[in-house]
């Protein structure tokens, strides 16, 4: 155990391949199959009629009126994947999920280039819609849906978020959120990685495709993690949260900080041995009414 | 269990004498004794002169080179005590930290308005070199001394460690410190308390008298902890921190967040069987090398 936080900490927060791969050596050997929790796994639904627009259904036995946790990868909005039965990444999510006694659900959406802003929130919103609709049949409660995007996945979790608005009235189509190093202001997305492509270049629409000031003033609970080997303009997404939630709130955004971890290993860790995150966040979705 | 988390949010964030009281009552009963650890106390030993400059020692036995950790009250810069033997608090943080392998030490200081700015700073600092003399006598290591300030304590703490200055070859009076919702920016404190008794009327003087640049350009592990119903100024505090933080480091300041707790439970619930919060705080302090 004691090696993986070593390691770790020598690849430190550049968020290349080499050291993503590298992460993945680490957490492969130990990630948690949905088998070794006795969970069954429906896979590929479709939520829409894209390709990428399918989800799988992690369902632990006996389920019913169960939270349901949606998780929404990363990958840079070009790529990322939940994965195929067998892979350990996402597979590991659901499985995480499933054993914590919940619905866990794992999605794709459709990708950069050939799908710009909003599609990827557009997705999600998808998604959780066909949650809402059919979660039921899988012992889920639709009201209890909890949704989860990391990295560029919690860009897309939060872009759905914004678009439905935080004005009185205004319902969101989620019971909870957690946001896993997500991009929430465009003015700070991290250097040599081409959000662009995804966001488009004309930076007098940021303002207007960034969710720091949605995000402020969320009405729902919300929890938001951060890694210690973060490239710092997660960091610094972070930092932009916070006095915009305080100035709108009164109170800091929940944080779970995730000391010895980088971009990639917090949700790798999910359900392993060594997971350092698992308990809290299945705490903070076991608190929902 | 539940009933407490029930009537802290019940209690909210209003940090009046009333809800002082009533938390108290739900955590004395639950307060863990020395005792009861199997903890040697070694009681009112002088860091200084003056009779508020006094602190006790919690030894695990057998005790040999272990971590330290030094507790500084709150009690708004005018009141607050480490406690005497018998009570609860903060009895409950010294027979915490023997429980966990630690020696515990509480700390009592000079209080304004008697003593003003910066009298608490100064304290902490005595205390500090008092501990790096004696300590290794009671089975502490003096290079891994951790020191964790409560409210005003956690603004004393602050104030020790910026007047040591985190300037190339200075170095810091601790290894690592924890803050508990602190005041670190006098154009933030709360209304309705009389900080000023304490950091003076001259508002020319509170950018040299705030703590936040030093803060964020700290050099040593520190750990900020904020309560869910903590008074929106320490919120506000703590949110002034992290784009200062990540200004001058690219990282987040590292954040236990307290869900359901006020301003006093976070203290009062340590070592207790609903405790949220040590298991976190004792795993910061093992990573020290």
């Amino acid at each position: 155990m004691t090696d993986v936080w070593k390691r770790l900490r020598e690849l430190g927060d550049r968020f290349t391949i080499a050291e993503i791969t590298a992460t993945r050596e680490l957490f492969v050997p130990r990630a948690l199959a949905p088998l070794a929790v006795g969970a069954r796994v429906q896979r590929d639904l479709a939520y829409g009629p894209d390709p990428r627009q399918r989800l799988d259904v992690f369902v632990p036995a006996p389920a019913g009126n169960l939270p349901v946790v949606l998780f929404v990868h990363g990958g840079g909005f070009v790529g990322g994947d939940k994965g195929n039965e067998g892979d350990p990444f996402f597979n590991n999510v659901g499985a995480w999920a499933a054993r914590s006694g919940f619905i866990g659900v794992t999605m794709t959406y459709r990708l950069a280039p050939v799908h710009a802003w909003p599609s990827g929130a557009q997705d999600v919103d998808l998604a959780l819609g066909w949650l809402r609709a059919h979660v039921a049949t899988y012992g889920g409660n639709p009201a209890r849906i909890v949704v989860m995007g990391h990295s560029a996945g919690a860009a897309h979790v939060a872009g759905c978020l914004a678009r439905h608005g935080c004005a009185p009235g205004s319902r969101s189509p989620a019971a909870a959120v957690i946001l896993v190093s997500g991009i929430y202001e465009l003015d700070l997305y991290p250097d040599g990685h081409d959000y662009r492509v995804y966001f488009g270049t004309d930076r007098r629409q940021d303002k207007e495709r960034s969710t720091v000031a949605q995000l402020a003033s969320l009405d729902i609970p919300s929890l938001f993690t951060i890694s210690e080997f973060d490239p710092p303009a997660f960091h610094r997404n972070l930092a932009a949260v916070f006095p915009a939630r305080v100035g709108q709130s009164g109170r800091c955004p929940e944080v779970l900080y995730q000391r010895g971890h980088n971009h990639v290993s917090v949700m790798m860790q999910l359900g392993s041995e060594l997971d350092t995150a698992g308990n809290e966040l299945a705490e903070f979705i076991r608190q929902l009414q």
